[in-house]
């Protein structure tokens, strides 16, 4: 497992019952060709696995690690404290938690061991996946233009609905919305 | 580090500056005459010795970890994943912490890893003392015995406030607590 | 009711709403052979009921208690005041009270009362049934065993759902688990 | 203790703590000359006495029980479930205690169990002291008619400061608050 | 409308709304057979309306208003502004309102205006059903004695169910409620 | 775009996700004959166009900013760093949003750029389109007498309810709700 | 008290003990030699009083009310309800007042009744003053200039302090602002 | 502005009041060597500014933006819309704000606009300067060597302060860390 695997982001999680939050994450990247692991480590029921991931990551050849989980949500800290990658955290969504306990056990995180934290839910997931490529982008052209190419895409995706909304008028554009 | 140490309890905490809110849970030990051991392990900084302590908890014949921590609080679940001993988590107080991540961190478990929480600040580390004796006492009858003195010793204290506060009053009560 | 019952954990609840909720604390009990009595016990609606039962405890052969509330959730710290047993508080899961009032008035038990909180909802039930057997298991050699087992089982599951995620990849694992 | 007593109104609170919050209830019933008792009985450390003291109320002659508790405040409910008197809860102020736990562990009481809260800290206290005089007011004339002089005055007071603050100004009256 | 209504308990609301969760509090009064009225009076929808119901209560033979509201909550406050009766307010449930807006505003009343809260809820609803039963018993022996009964239906209706639980277990207890 | 369009009111959004939510700003503003337009401008997507929109809404005629938003919510606030216009602000109601962010982000603007925030969801978006009616009633006689009008028209709803409900009773008024 | 005052904007509070948190409203409206009056009046405690004060208010030539409350703050909704004014509502800072009821209460008004909430404190006062600025620059040019001028000498203000971290440094400036 | 600057980092906050808690953010770069600039930008005051910084960032040569704020914190967030570099948020602690709106905002950025949490305060602006360092460490081996050399050393510290309690006890060492 530990010569270098050609991957450059692993994305783990605590529980398979995370991978449909996650996906997006995954999909993020394979959008912008980035290769890419998906894995279920956890921390409290495979802590040695969860040590030996994070210690051998670099080795492995990967740049970022993605790391989402629920509940008490250990695994993006003591992954960040097993590791010197960049970890990116997202919160599993909750529907019983609405104090978000796992986004408060990621952002306050000890001086001396950072974890960058992407928010909550699907929506951070391939928020995780995009910051996963700024930094790659960092040290790949290809990426960083594709990247530029994406930002203006959203941003042509907002006009055009602004455009359509001021033609067709509020109740119309609702209407369309709810479809056939 | 592995041979039977004679000690019944392991207190950790995370940061030395834990240590004067985990201190009651080491005095209440010892009017107890519970023999223990304090020791500063961090989940996120010491990784391997936090994986070690829980490991061998069991063959150095302790029977009850308590472990305090604050912010992201990964400690006492990482070593409730470590060992089948009972781990009782104390949440140490931080007054810029209004949602108490801490707590938060320890009372979501994921089902599998029992945690039991006590509470935060002196007070719940003054408990998880207290608890352990109530553990202990399964299996020491003189250890029973004392506990229920000390509980007598509670409700004769109540007992006496009250008396005192129906003999002088309010306003003289509250002059003598302020006391000179 | 006095006389030693052979049962060694009872499992308390409020109200026969909160039965579904604290199931699994009683399935953990069965699978790991240990015997316990599950009861309706209502601190409020029977206060005198709830001050003989736990008063009985010790001397009925009980060796933990399992209490289990909602809303105020005075059940279980109420009985750890009528008994030197520990007792292990489950929150019961409440759609409508955002601020888990009932894991707020566990954690905050006075100084002097200990009381163990585990969580909230049906996995929290089944950690208090693991709880109960680690306490027990100080005690009992098989049980020590049979939980050393149970974690190994733990580990395998998490890898086995690793390795058919890497085999098979994320849109197929989760077609999957929507299953037919 | 069961003898009619000829006090109308019992405040209790769990701890002597506790004393200085609730003075402005007893303060108030000094001033509306209502005959009342201020006692320090523990839910915790004193549950038999806090259940006779419910059993007794009525025939000790109480009409309206002020109970003040802090932490996971048990004593306002607890005591509502031995007593058919209505029973005001107060909240017992407590700076590293954010999320209000005495609240909400006073607002959730299950149905069957009425108990009223009035707040939290000293203004929840005189507040209390009102409430059982607007309840005692019911079926005594004189205290009615002083209830409405009290409210009457209150008018005056807030009309005496707006006066005062049309004619000097804010800067002049802000700089009489802060007085030497 | 000034006149004596023989109505002993005023139940109103800010909108009809609120009237499906305010329902339980009228039941519990035609329980014990208390004369009452219920209204709709919105706070700031008809603000002299509600000045007027709160300044004429006394005149009209009242005893207790019982007033429920929602988000801004300021109906039972303003009520207490009008009259010296005895105010229990109810927070009807509004599940987008995590933060309990409704409460907050209930349980934060100024010094010198009492307002007593009994909870958010239809359980609250009839919780202040109850709590107006517990007053008006001061002044109704009969009340008093239907509500000692009361208290008792609550117990055995508990322990029927603790002994058809002990009889049945757990899951043939839970197949039951799910019923045929 | 920078001609006088004779629009008085501009309704803005991040998403046209948020046009459900936003859609009764539009229907009261069209009520009260007032006119506007709606627009899909995002401040993280197409910050140039909602800085554009700011600095020219005084040019374009515009007397009032009506912003919608959820999650971070910055549009609002943002928009009014662009304009001198009067900004109000509804946060859009995010059912997995328990601690309101958008609200949050709102109602903490620093000190020197006032934003106005209207509160969250349908009912607030009602209220900014009130709101402005309000504002632009300053300036015009007979929209001050249409809300006037309206003023009286809601005490006449609620007093009609209050009458049906006299009328036929609780479980009719409920029946004929819930409807045939 | 009914005549045109000549008063552009009202600012009221509940009590003298908001005058300090309200104060830079007031001293806002003076740089802009907006004419206006502060006034104690108390919704609680004065209702009367202010219902007339919302009465009478565009009788009395205001524009604006500016409203300041803690606690229940029931001030700035019960205002908003007696006058078509725009009323922005100012939540007073409570150190004990952990979720901000008065924001809470402020927030949630229901649809019908708008009130624009500024946020908390004295920095929400002060916007609360620049808002009432720019609702009276839409009918007065000189307001409106005055208006961008103090836009500009924000920008300066920010622009002066990079520019003298970026020639000091960190420390030196950090020096500096401890100053003498 | 637009050459490249030779620096890597740029430190940017709203108001000059949150240096001192940025100030840890720069004195990691400066242990690690790390060129950088720290600078005050205001996204409400001088909005044209903040754009400009993020447009122009890649351009300077910059690799990482470090953004912290405060209160509504939209600096952060908008600054991740002008520019495809990682930015890395850190909120200002904020004593009167319970809610930590400043997270809230910076952890709910829509889908398409990442931006990393650090946390608040001053930990968390020193360990968005690790996170800095471990970026950067993916293209500079000293770094990365330096960053190892780092994590030992917290390592150490902790083992040599557990070395020393175990030496010499709980009281002498926290009279110790009393000092003289």
């Amino acid at each position: 497992m530990t010569a270098d695997t050609g991957l450059l982001v692993g994305i783990i999680m605590g529980s398979d019952s995370d991978l449909a939050t996650m996906r997006p994450a995954s999909e993020v990247l394979d959008r912008f060709e980035v290769s890419h692991e998906v894995r279920v480590i956890s921390a409290h029921r495979t802590p040695e696995r969860m040590a030996e991931y994070g210690r051998l990551a670099v080795e492995r050849g990967l740049k970022v690690i993605i790391a989402g989980a629920g509940g008490s949500a250990h695994l993006p800290g003591m992954t960040a404290s097993e590791t010197r990658l960049p970890v990116l955290a997202v919160a599993v969504e909750n529907g019983s938690d609405p104090l978000n306990s796992a986004l408060g056990s990621m952002i306050r995180m000890p001086r001396g061991i950072p974890l960058a934290t992407m928010g909550k839910g699907e929506s951070a997931a391939a928020n995780a996946g995009l910051e996963a490529v700024r930094i790659l982008a960092l040290i790949d052209r290809n990426l960083a233009a594709a990247y530029d190419e994406y930002v203006a895409s959203l941003a042509a995706e907002v006009e055009s609905k602004d455009a359509l909304l001021r033609e067709v008028g509020v109740a119309a554009y609702l209407a369309r919305s709810a479809g056939p």
